[in-house]
């Protein structure tokens, strides 16, 4: 079984790619999440990880847009704990950072301490949160930092200089599986739909009806917006259930009804371990 | 009049600054989006202007999650069409190029024409399309371009490779105007507002019907994550109308009867210019 994700060897998706298949897995790293789809897409990997969400900093959404741009199903969901570190160079200190490479959306995990701990700074965003601290080992920056896992610091014999980096302790990660198949899981599961509603007032408010019509309970909703359609959006949505429920399934046949479009991306097992049982 | 916008001078934000309150006011160059709401939140500026969203690329997340923090109004809105330039030093050929500066957002926008220009190029994300161009200039960078404004390219005597560089030419970025002070415009109205609903099945479907029962036309959705609560989130929602309309008073003070948090954000007058009318 080979899984694509985004990322060097260290990276969180990585880590979630472990989880959920465990150790006979051989995880492939890609250097963008396009590579991860289309290593899936083309059969060169069984499965992909990729990141959707996080609790602290929102949604992936790239992440989203390449889910419509690709024929993949969501066959599975990983919530994992993210707790980032300050990764340097052995023997390099607090006081000669002049500068913190990582993932955007781990530099904004990470805000307030940043702000507290390094107010002078410079913020670099990186692609990688893992390759932001090879990159330091390979040039051996004596004044940069990186924002990354432990596993990333052992890789690379790098220091930790702190621990816990992130602004808020509840700060978990939600992963989505991709595979060429679709699966037909049993509760408890959760189903993902991207679907257009029309541009007419309420229209929104009618395709939400047929879930709550069913008390089918949303647990997420994003909009992305419709290229080439300015200010009309897709609205991404989950909902606890799998469409081998009869409830779930009536109700996607009712939204056929009333959306301009409409697909389904997989339903799946809902991963109840960690803040997973929150959602 | 000192108005304050994130970017460097030649930014977008400076030109949807100039379309709101035309040649007389003093355009003040912010670093960081956080500065521009320090600025006018402190007095040092009467008002600032944000990117909030794009109509190829989505929401500018960083400002929705801003907006909580501060005690700030939007008092109006810009939206302005947004073309692309390949810029580089003067001399600098197509053939030359290894990397692309920009802000993620312009990168975004610009994908698909980029991947078919410049497959083999590195695309370095920085935090402003104006300031990538400045950057440029100052190193004498031969190997790198920036994408950016042609009014960036003309301040630094850069040369323009390529216009029109957007992969689609419905690109349109809309701006908010803030303020200290709320306004109570007229018809045709836009009003934002910021509100988290109960954690149960059906939720946002009941918050929604104070919309829907009225026929107000809702423009936008966009969740955030509520912080130290995962899987929760507060809802940004914009909605044709004023809050001195007797309905949209109505429909305000019934969502605060359901919601868990509610505040007005502001009622401005629409931008019906440019791609305003279509939203």
């Amino acid at each position: 079984m080979r899984v694509a994700f985004q990322g060097e060897p260290g990276a969180y998706s990585e880590a979630a790619t472990e989880r959920f298949f465990g150790p006979t897995a051989e995880p492939v790293p890609c250097a963008s999440f396009d590579e991860v789809y289309e290593r899936v897409q083309s059969g060169n990997c069984d499965r992909g990880t990729v990141p959707i969400e996080n609790s602290l900093a929102g949604s992936i959404h790239r992440n989203y847009d390449l889910l419509l741009r690709h024929d993949l199903f969501i066959v599975g969901e990983v919530i994992l704990r993210v707790s980032h570190n300050l990764i340097a160079n052995p023997g390099v200190a607090l006081a000669d950072l002049e500068r913190v490479y990582s993932h955007p959306q781990a530099l904004d995990q990470c805000e307030q301490t940043l702000k507290a701990l390094l107010p002078a700074a410079q913020r670099i965003p990186t692609y990688d949160t893992a390759g932001s601290a090879k990159l330091l080992k390979e040039r051996d920056d004596r004044h940069a930092a990186a924002i990354a896992s432990r596993r990333a610091a052992e890789l690379h014999g790098l220091s930790i200089l702190r621990e816990n980096l992130e602004d808020d302790p509840q700060n978990y990660t939600r992963f989505l599986i991709l595979s060429r198949i679709a699966i037909q899981p049993a509760s408890p599961a959760k189903t993902s739909i991207v679907f257009s509603a029309r541009n007419v007032p309420g229209a929104l408010f009618k395709s939400l009806s047929v879930f709550a019509l069913r008390d089918i309970d949303l647990t997420k909703i994003e909009s992305r917006p419709l290229q080439g359609r300015p200010w009309e959006y897709f609205f991404y949505v989950d909902f606890l259930g799998s469409l081998q429920e009869e409830r779930c399934a009536n109700a996607i046949a009712n939204l056929k009804e009333i959306a301009t479009f409409l697909r389904v991306l997989g339903s799946y097992p809902r991963d109840l371990g960690a803040a997973g049982g929150a959602s």
